[in-house]
């Protein structure tokens, strides 16, 4: 009995049309092509490739790992010519900018792509991942030439990137970063150093890699205000943009993990290596923000991504294997044993990766959606509002989702019992490839501060009020209709807790910055289950109002799903509610000799 | 950096002793021997061997794993070398009966000794840990002549046990087995029939392996009533004890998992075999539940020892790594960033660790050592009640452990940050291995309907208010002091939650046993919660005694670690109450086509 996995393309369109209405995102100028009936039919195509194609390849993947030998990595059987199959079929391309030979679609449709190759294969949808974060980066801070020389290679998908950030010394705090750039005569520079952790930094792919790589100048104040950030191809580009003599790049070792390892990640050798600026002089750490951003949405998605294969996975499982009688007496009174779905807690498991799910795919779709409207409303009012919201969210989009992803993939192993253990199943592969996400774009630790420590407080508090007003204004308005009690009520209570929370450490914090850092993680898990929580009172809505039409179970099911979350997942913001409440003395003050 | 390991013989004392009394146990007769000093020396020895022959072997053994060709399974270099150490110290016997060459120790002292051995080396610890199992079921329930056969091998450790419960289509549901034991004219039994997940089912470390097996007779009755034990050893046993040929057993294949690499997980192929009953016949399930049940205790010892392990490994790190700085400003200004245990966050993480780890030794050798109360306790009343309480917690000592074990190994991985994703470190081999001890010996489900379906209401509460009444006086004595008050006021709030859910759940359950299913693994929590803050305010109640003294640190250290525990994981409680007080309606009121 192994895993299987079918695209969810009737939940997404329910997400993005029915409950976003992201019909909307064509009238934008540069998104007139994503008209919904394109849309759909690129994800059904994506869906197919996600389906036939990654799926198949994610357990072999696994198994056989990348081979490293002589600084050459090659990647496991049949990985290029997937690669070249999602090349050719426009993936690569799809959000690109028509300019460059892309597709021009929005992000947020991109997004549920990258959803579906995550969920059918974490290792290689990192390749083009990370290919389209540096496209991402140089398009924001590049000059003409190198938009103009890489850009296109990234949309045919013949040359990859990689963003060259960890050094063995510092993850998190990039000040401490060493590697060295000197500037030469001919206006490039001289790079040297080793980056670690540089996940697809070497592979059989494409003909040459990017690398996006962090690095001190020799004028360069100290700290975070002294890294720059730098081009450096693995082959040295000609004038007529054909491949030159190798740069002063190696692999010096790829890394042995827990999981991802159809993924190489690679420690990364530059001596003497050739490197161009991007954007300005020590201000590298603006140009890598854009990236991280949409990385982190990214990886959030891949949180996501473990939800619904460890729902599959696990459904799939219930509904096959026999074992032990229904509490309440037999259901299949002809067979040796019931199926274990007719079981409470198997079904407490189902459901709750479920609603988790899909009330993921509503948060980062909704957030998706906004950085569309950022990126391309003509609006400035909207724009602002957009981006407002969206770095309000984003951290707790990459670090709740990849949290309950990995949460989701361990219940799926559960349902699965002993045999979840064993690896031909493919459940424990989904642990151990979503216990990746919880660290890398980040840690979620680091989310946490990212979003009490400079989101919270950020313009006095107004990114928090783009999320805190519409969903008052949705509690006012729906409080008076009966049938959304059973879900307002709960919304409501959660929000209130939120709201609360969110001023204790506004007013806490400024006074002690400890006290923020203590409830820092309680605090994003907090506002990660509100908003599910105002999501699955909205798309309940939408479905009280279909619930007797064409497609009545699944609207049925939708109002179930939300009810199960109000009554069954959203109580945890009591207990962190009174968690944050105790501060941070208990922490604080314990020697650190007692540890 | 890799990992670290310091065996934790000074919290062991203090759990055993100070907050125990397990002095009083070299008062019961046969265990007269277990006198402090002599427990210490035997703790220290065992703390030498884990933290200097097993914790060196516990990665190698992951990388390497178990070898299978031809029927024959290899241990990773260095375990048959380590295997024979630990025969020759003694461990073997250490709690087997004088009569056959132990040592006539108490169970609670060689748990100890197994959270040890667990926590340098899971895999290595489940050989002996399996033979003891076998050597409890047989010494319980065998004839004189299998005892005196048998038990002697095992106390030496030249022979090893297993249990051989599960087959394809059974593994919680028992009274699927189809393996058959057919009578034969001289007593014995031919064996036939496939048996899967069996630990340490074929491996070199003895010169015999005898299996302990479930089968099914041909008069017997269906279902679970018509299961009998027996037990079938590989090579058969010669009239002078000596091995005799090769007995119709053989290893069909190992199983490749997501842990516990270095301990193979076998298919056993019964063809022919010859077994020899044990106990009655069509009564194996009660030969084998007592196994099983101190098999649980063993479990939930290595969801301790996971914890443990994560703590000592993650804390090292926490003092070495160097990275940002402390929210409140520089506490290294000499060094170019502070270490990572200045941050509120990287503290929360630490604590929430030692606090489930100090809180589950407390917790479960207080119930090991109330199963040596009911051994040899003379006094039928103090002997029922010994039983009544471990057969209460013996569940949730399992489920709760080993849930917070595997959320442990987690934590500490997050410490690390990306770098515990990678295998050098260690630290992501503990998450991998603690996943297992969720799944095996009943999954963690399974112990939450054992608790809230059989426990509970077993002799109308009686277990329950032998748990509830020493509680209940604790509470009421401690009321009134003072420098109490912290810890009682919330152990009180959390237990009065645990009492009406108990109340609740029993009420609703009789009516329809799915409200007790739907409550049962929140509810197991939220009792592992209670049972850990009443551990720990009788901890605090010790330490506050003697804060002031010799050793001021390590109390002042367990007083602000209960105090911890109080303030930032006791609070779950009130989310899990809320949850189980929504009912099963959200859960069984999903038609299964919509899953």
């Amino acid at each position: 009995m192994a895993t299987v996995y079918k695209a969810p393309l009737r939940d997404m369109e329910f997400v993005y049309y029915e409950l976003l209405g992201g019909e909307k995102l064509a009238e934008l100028p540069g998104y007139e092509e994503a008209d919904p009936d394109t849309v759909k039919a690129i994800w059904e195509e994506a869906g197919k490739i996600a389906e036939e194609v990654m799926f198949p390849l994610n357990r072999t993947g696994d198994e056989e790992g990348c081979h490293f030998e002589n600084g050459v990595v090659r990647t496991p059987k049949g990985f290029k010519e997937a690669y070249d199959l999602y090349c050719e079929s426009g993936f690569t391309g799809l959000t690109a900018d028509p300019e460059y030979g892309g597709m021009g679609m929005p992000h947020s449709v991109g997004l549920m792509i990258a959803e579906m190759m995550s969920a059918t294969n974490h290792s290689f949808s990192m390749y083009p991942g990370l290919t389209h974060g540096a496209y991402n980066a140089i398009n924001a801070h590049g000059s003409e030439e190198q938009k103009n020389t890489y850009l296109p290679k990234f949309v045919e998908g013949t040359w990859s990137g990689t963003m060259c950030l960890t050094e063995p010394q510092c993850g998190t705090d990039l000040g401490l970063i060493r590697t060295k750039a000197d500037p030469k005569e001919d206006g490039s520079y001289n790079i040297n150093g080793t980056k670690i952790f540089i996940s697809a930094g070497e592979h059989d792919l494409t003909d040459n890699i990017v690398h996006l790589v962090l690095a001190r100048m020799p004028d360069a104040p100290p700290g975070i205000k002294g890294i720059s950030l730098f081009l450096v191809p693995k082959f040295l580009i000609k004038e007529d943009d054909s491949l030159g003599p190798r740069n002063g790049v190696s692999c010096g070792a790829i890394e042995h993990k827990m999981g991802i390892n159809a993924n190489s990640t690679c420690v990364i050798n530059f001596d003497d290596a050739e490197g161009y600026l991007i954007g300005k002089k020590h201000k590298g750490m603006e140009a890598m923000f854009v990236m991280m951003n949409s990385a982190r949405v990214g990886t959030g998605m891949q949180g996501l991504a473990a939800c619904e294969q460890s729902y599959q996975g696990a459904v799939e499982y219930a509904r096959e294997r026999v074992q032990m009688r229904s509490l309440t007496g037999a259901k299949h009174p002809e067979m040796k044993a019931d199926p274990i779905i007719v079981h409470p807690d198997v079904r407490r498991m189902l459901l709750t990766i479920r609603a988790y799910s899909e009330g993921c795919r509503a948060m980062s779709s909704w957030i998706a959606q906004e950085l569309d409207q950022h990126e391309k409303n003509p609006d400035p009012v909207r724009k602002q509002e957009a981006d407002d919201l969206a770095s309000l969210l984003t951290p707790v989009i990459k670090a709740f989702q990849t949290d309950v992803g990995f949460e989701s993939a361990n219940l799926g192993v559960q349902v699965y019992g002993g045999h979840g253990f064993i690896r031909e199943h493919g459940m424990e592969q989904y642990v151990r490839d979503a216990r990746i996400a919880q660290l890398y774009e980040g840690t979620n630790g680091i989310q946490a501060l990212d979003l009490v420590g400079r989101k919270m407080g950020m313009h006095m508090g107004r990114y928090l009020r783009r999320f805190f007003h519409p969903v008052q204004e949705f509690i006012e308005a729906e409080m008076e209709v009966p049938e959304m009690n059973e879900f307002v009520m709960p919304l409501a209570k959660a929000f209130s807790r939120l709201q609360q929370a969110s001023a204790w450490i506004a007013q806490e914090g400024m006074k002690n910055p400890d006290q923020a850092g203590a409830a820092s993680v309680d605090y994003l898990r907090m506002f990660g289950l509100v908003t599910l929580a105002y999501m699955w009172a909205r798309m309940a809505k939408i479905a009280l109002a279909k619930q007797d039409g064409d497609e009545a179970k699944f609207y049925q099911a939708k109002i179930k799903t939300a009810r199960f979350y109000m009554q069954k997942l959203l109580p945890q913001t009591g207990s962190l509610f009174s968690t944050i409440m105790t501060g941070s003395e208990t922490l604080m003050d314990f020697d650190e000799e007692f540890f």
